[in-house]
């Protein structure tokens, strides 16, 4: 397409619309990883960072990793992205014990979002648990999804579960314990959002199966090819980039009704109008 | 619901999202005619405006009306919401010679957006004019649409039918003329969007039809109850709103995608940030 | 992907879902015009046949093609896809006429449909008119769209519009006149629908003209590259395929809701349950 | 409406569509519940069928219930709706102990599907595992979700996990095991599909709390009002149903899908013809 703007084609309105032409260039330049770590640089800050949180039998306890300090270094410090190094250790000789038998294990992945705005999502046939349940159970392997007090929560009262509120020094209403994993009413709290994702094992391993073909025959098979010992690590990004993305339509969402249709922005918290200009960087995971 | 924030429940994720608990006493409050309304005020002084373009064998010839400065208050200075006097007469009419025959006629409405941002909607799957067919398709008693030239402009050359670029005394890129209709490839230029829409007559009349009923018996019918003798104006805020909710949405899109993820604001032309707040207030069509 | 069902690999269940591998096999072997006429050749027999009725300033008059019975042996009998033979020599020599001199044509086409079942699509949010109007009007060129008695209905009054039924010698309802154009109330009755289309002439004229850059310089351009004299007959299977693909969608919705869940039978006529098996075949357009 | 089908009225395309005008009429007489019987006593037999496994820490072992036999008269033979006689005393026991106290518990609810066909939904962008997911996660009161081998999975090794297949006395293709939750790439296997849900104790206590008003004060609320000791048994029809609704969907696509347009019958196994007439009954839950 020319940059110059010929009569009645649509050049000078791709122009408007995206400010730039070369989709290949763009996303060449914009990998999804730069928009999440955009996303989290903005003036909002809002983070979504996941670690590894089981590896087969290794489980790291709750509590253990302090969401509200825990950072990328700490998890990109070791091989299995896990950010305690003690747990990283049994991890690492968990999937070392298997290497080499082509039997694959699973695990668990944690992922947290710091700093999200409040108010993201509806309460009854969109609630962001809903659909940060969908996203996450659409990649390969998954078996299970929980968000804050989880699966573990169904063993507390009522008294136990509750999340009380206060108000904090800086005048924001907050709740002094987060069992509700930052969603309340299927919409956005403010709190730190916290899921756990459940991984398969993978199915191809180093043996020989019994299967079936398409005519209804029984024969044998003996996977060749790679073999993933435990994909926990690699599924770590697909996690963060998942849910980054419906947190990236949430956000352009809110911003487009809280800054221009607000209602009542004491209660809205409408998001701060001095987000950075999303520009190519040079960031990329280590 | 309480305005207290008890522990657990979504008060306050609701109030956050939406600055308002009583969904019912907001719609008493914001009508869809003051979202109109409000659209327009917006700093982006969007407009959507409506007006009879024809009744029945009275057709306001194009060019009649001055899109650039037609105002509300032409269009609603007489009864059958059309702001050329002359052919307001003739359409009143044309409307009084059918009012006690019982048998209505139909006619066409004209809708023009002004200073609508440019850059709203996409080339290919959801064309600004696609989804503006759609909706307007969706009004009832609705045969045809067209946007720009139209089915007029079939009868043009390309010679005659291209809108020439140039750059106006603000640096603004503008087109000389319109035939475009405010949007090319499926995106808004910044010129003034028209459509034209084809309303048939009403179906129910007073006269004594051949019907059949739903065990297939023929048998005559004389409807009773009122009749429209010419539902024009009446269509005409139905017309005004449908183009508003479409162009709402991408309104909130567009500031989502250009003021939280800018490409190159030169090109783009982000909407101003000093949308007002979004007020009830007491404005309603006379 | 391997014939043999690998254990807790999805090869068994694609072809549960699929019958088929090769997404490229299977795009070589059904063409989209393909899919149009299995279509057709259904036991329901849904046609869906457009023909140019428009070449610039050479309009094909109402009523002159039988639309019970026009073939695509009569479109097809020209290289301008008009089933008139006098009318398609005159477009012809209209196209003739600006062939050499880089100025582009527009005109119309008009699509009907056949046979299509009874009851398609839904009376408010999504009607079939309104669907059909956004998937034609995201073609490119499109300026218009109308069915039934289109724009040229609102010159009739209510009692010359209006379509009386009655009950034909199979005991089926029908109407008298078909200036509903197939669909009532968003949902289609069983008679032709019949739709009409705007092209306008291409923007690529061999001629100099101004233009200006993204950087906001004017120049002239003069354009090299091919010319379309008039695009109207290239648009014609565009048309067809977009109408084809609304229409598939919700005779596959229709065959869901009244084989599985049939209210009433004796009123909704569900689909015959013979439809053929969709196999690829020779059938291609001359 | 009348009954009588008025000129160009769409009184008869509703009935083509519905077969039916009073929608009040119909909610009656179909409520969701029966939508679900109707469902299950078609001609495939798809039964959809959900239990309560856990009352806070009274948790039904794994196993203990067998999916292949499990009826609607065991769930429903008491109170907690637990198939197991022994298992849902304990349960009773357990919310006699909250009962008066207002201090609710929590639990789990487990939910199978029969005779489901085999090739519902699609492999990447709408997993049938991410919608059922998203369908349940948008129930009130769920923290998780998972199915098939689910978290537990993730204890297991590849070769523990993998489900062979095998050919049946009927020729069908079959899995030996089913950790896949009969669903495997995001396509049904005709597998019993199983599923388990996380509900967290309702959050109104009777207890003094501290909360916050929307204007930031500090204050005690003790609520007073109902209070559900545990909503297990209620959230039952719950997940039956919106499970039940995300199939009906899924099984009217496949039946267009492989009946109008199927590609290779004996992989496919398209939906017997002979459903039966959506009648409606009286059936209800005793």
């Amino acid at each position: 397409m020319s940059i110059a703007y010929r009569p009645s084609h649509p050049d000078a309105t791709y122009d408007m619309k995206y400010g730039i032409r070369s989709v290949q260039k763009q996303l060449e330049e914009w990998p999804l990883e730069l928009l999440l770590r955009k996303f989290s640089s903005s003036s909002q800050g809002t983070e979504v960072i996941a670690y590894v949180s089981q590896v087969h039998q290794v489980v790291l306890p709750d509590g253990l990793v302090d969401h509200d300090t825990v950072s990328l270094d700490q998890i990109e410090s070791n091989i299995v992205m896990c950010p305690d190094p003690e747990y990283a250790e049994k991890m690492i000789a968990a999937i070392d014990v298997v290497r080499t038998r082509g039997d694959p294990i699973g695990g668990g992945v944690t992922c947290i979002v710091r700093n999200a705005p409040r108010g993201l999502r509806s309460p009854v046939f969109d609630k962001l648990e809903a659909d940060l349940g969908k996203a996450v159970m659409s990649l390969p392997a998954i078996k299970g999804f929980e968000f804050g007090s989880g699966f573990a929560g169904t063993f507390l009262t009522g008294r136990e579960h509750n999340d009380e509120f206060y108000t904090d020094e800086h005048g924001r209403i907050r709740t002094r314990t987060n069992r509700s994993g930052g969603i309340q009413g299927g919409i956005s709290n403010g709190e730190i959002m916290n899921m756990r994702v459940a991984f398969k094992p993978t199915a191809t391993i180093s043996k020989k199966q019994l299967i079936v073909t398409r005519e209804k025959k029984e024969m044998e098979l003996l996977a060749s090819g790679r073999h993933d010992p435990c994909v926990d690590p690699r599924e770590l990004p697909m996690v963060e980039a998942i849910v980054a993305l419906v947190l990236v339509d949430q956000l352009m969402a809110q911003h487009g009704q809280c800054n221009l249709f607000p209602i009542n922005p004491d209660l809205q918290e409408p998001l701060g109008s001095n987000f950075p200009k999303f520009e190519p960087a040079n960031i990329h995971r280590k």
